[in-house]
């Protein structure tokens, strides 16, 4: 556990703070609890989803890092009480408290990049109710966004095999949406973002070299590629499609040479113009300039583009909106809380409908031969649920199991394993290994249930 | 143009600098224009969208006072300029002129609030290339989550007809875009947020009370109702769902009587739930009481629950994803440059797919008797179109052009009427005003065409 020299973390001290990031409710509930003493009883709140967005085989964990990395931040500084106080949001006593407040309490979840399913814990978050109520609604944005980008682009890199995906999705998304999207991007095993302040924060690699607007600055197209030749060197990748692709290939090829880096299509039938343009370049003898794309990508369309000579993939809009489902509908519910007795008791709402299984869970996946067959989940008395771990047994005919709750805060103090630049790549490759060991036909794109059965285990007292 | 004392004002000089909100080919575009010289070029950007959403009607602007409060703020430090060195993202000379760098251009555009439709000029920037092209991705970035939320806001609001909707999806979307779309639905009509941080940035509104955590801390349902009215008095509401819903209200009323402010129900038949719920309080004597609800919503819910004798609308998922469309597709382009001859020439790209039309527009609304009929896009010659204005006839057969753009930074000066809290405000009326003034069936839900055409209107040389 030491202070990571990590570029985000000169960044984090400039921002501010994420206190207010904060549904109302959390500090009315709070002064209320407060005033009653229920405050201080020990809570275990725990985030999980209720189901996968339709015809999704698998979801991917990711944000745990970024939660990490402000969670330190999470304070009421001077600005943020004067607020509440004038606001008259919440009482002098609550203020006092808030002036005080940082999580002291731990959390375990799913490592960051694991594959989760329907009621997967991918994270508990055990404290005081007064000190875990206030994380609510910061930890569930940060945690159903950054998984929602990151299930769709596992999906993308999934359909596009061996070839790079590129992030270029920053415009079509809130304006700091884009740096968490380059990141869980990264997570789920894209090769680099054009955003420059995650490539910052997270040493991210950073891509891109010009727009049509370029193009269209210039008196003609040969203008520009030459301009942007001498000042990026013959590597560069130079957009064709300006005017007509044929003679934006010849224009490419006579500024730069047949050394040219590559060509980039950005509209059109992707895949008919791909195989015009690799056959222009072999004639050309530029056998080695790559084609990139970048118009509109989805993970079917990447899909379709396989058997044309692409050689990589720009993915922009569809990456950062959740390619249809935006956000993960991850929920952060009490499910077990000191009674008055000192006893830690399973809790659940039992209302008609949103009903939930109460009490601390734990996971494992259960693997045959390698290969994932189910997702297990731990249930019964607290302190056994909270030491649980499997046995260790070697692979038998029933298999193995992994478990998948990792520490993340103890006691208040963050595990830097998991933030920062190493942070991601760490996760990057939990990602890679828990997709590998899915079933096959996990990975296909077509509709289908979870990839993996949720089965209970429960341990006796 | 006076310096505003809002609250955004005080929390944007801790923000961190927007400058790197950027895609890296805007750099490299800079670079390549710095050596050959054309990134002195006057030019016009553009951003328009090329289509609304499958079946909507119209989309609402967002997010303008949110472009212009970080506008001053979108400045190279020290820090941005040490981390684009060490990683050569750009050359010396590129680093000098980004030291220096401050957008000295200006902006017109539809005011904030303002309806547009496919290929609206909803923002026209002007500027050298080198000023104007670095804002590429963080003006769209802004306009594109902000709009979408507005947009599908503006369907809730019509909607919910005269009951207030209330925003509560700060979970549900990246922390910081939650707080862009309580301002956004704030813009197209909503009453309050649950979002704090909002509230104090835009001075917005904040409610919230308790969730289902705070019940289930406690031993039983009425020692949390008791404890909440200790707390927030009998005007406050009480989630009664947690278990059964009957009960629950017998609970509320026990413990705050029949003057308790409003009751909230959270799932199931929410129609159903809400009539036997009023009949139950009215029964009771409780007939102030009120009914909010809250899950799940979205404005086909909203519109079904019309008949049901509910006060207000809590919206959640559905607002922050903009209802189907979580990104409006605005795009920047450059639609006009200087030419070697010190000309301002109108440039469009010309391929197969993805066209635009070239040169600077303006842009008005025809209205006939009050009436919105068409939207009219503006062209010709360029000094003829930067001065045009509607000739201030009244009302004819033709009906009278109300002009859309107005000003908003003037060689680099912000118009503060759209920022802050206050341009928070103007923008609901602008969007309220421009609303009403839609043809009759432009608010309905259901998929058609845009509710007005676009036609053009050239001006002679």
């Amino acid at each position: 556990m030491t202070t990571p020299s990590e570029p985000w973390d000169a960044r984090a001290a400039h921002a501010p703070s994420p206190a207010l990031l904060t549904d109302r409710y959390e500090l009315t509930m709070l002064q209320a609890a407060l005033r009653d003493g229920t405050a201080h009883r020990r809570c275990v709140f725990e985030v999980f989803t209720r189901r996968l967005p339709a015809g999704r085989r698998y979801g991917v964990v990711a944000g745990t890092g970024r939660v990490l990395e402000e969670l330190t931040r999470f304070r009421f500084g001077r600005a943020e009480l004067d607020w509440l106080a004038d606001e008259r949001v919440v009482d002098d006593a609550t203020l006092t408290f808030l002036a005080d407040y940082r999580f002291t309490g731990s959390m375990v979840g799913y490592a960051e990049g694991e594959v989760f399913f329907p009621s997967s814990p991918v994270l508990v978050v055990e404290g005081t109710f007064a000190e875990a109520v206030l994380l609510e609604t910061f930890v569930l944005s940060v945690l159903n966004y950054d998984s929602a980008v990151a299930s769709a682009a596992s999906r993308m890199t999934s359909a596009a095999v061996d070839r790079p995906c590129l992030e270029m999705g920053s415009r079509r998304a809130h304006e700091w949406a884009g740096v968490a999207a380059a990141r869980a991007a990264a997570v789920a095993g894209f090769a680099g973002t054009s955003n420059l302040e995650a490539g910052r924060r997270y040493g991210l690699a950073t891509i891109g070299t010009a727009a049509h607007a370029f193009t269209l600055l210039h008196d003609d197209e040969r203008a520009a590629f030459d301009a942007q030749v001498a000042a990026s060197g013959t590597g560069t990748t130079l957009l064709v499609d300006t005017y007509d692709v044929r003679t934006g290939v010849e224009h490419a090829l006579a500024a730069a040479g047949t050394g040219l880096g590559a060509v980039r299509l950005d509209s059109g039938d992707l895949g008919a113009l791909a195989h015009e343009v690799r056959a222009q370049l072999d004639a050309a003898g530029a056998t080695g300039t790559r084609i990139t794309v970048t118009s509109d990508l989805d993970e079917y369309a990447i899909a379709a583009l396989a058997v044309a000579p692409v050689d990589s993939y720009g993915v922009g809009t569809s990456l950062v909106t959740g390619s249809g489902a935006p956000t993960c509908g991850m929920v952060y519910k009490l499910v077990a809380r000191e009674s008055s007795d000192g006893v830690l008791t399973p809790v659940a709402k039992a209302s008609r409908s949103k009903t939930s299984v109460g009490g601390r869970k734990a996971a494992a996946r259960r693997l045959v031969d390698g290969r994932a067959v189910e997702e297990v989940l731990v249930t019964g008395p607290d302190d056994a649920v909270r030491t649980w771990a499997p046995d260790g047994r070697p692979d038998d005919e029933h298999g193995a199991l992994r478990a998948l709750h990792v520490p993340l805060v103890t006691d208040g103090v963050v595990d830097d394993r998991w933030t920062g630049a190493q942070g991601v790549r760490t996760a990057a490759r939990r990602h890679h290994d828990s997709r590998a060991e899915l079933p096959r036909g996990a990975r296909r794109l077509s509709a289908d249930e979870a990839a993996l059965p949720t089965v209970p285990l429960v341990l006796e007292v």
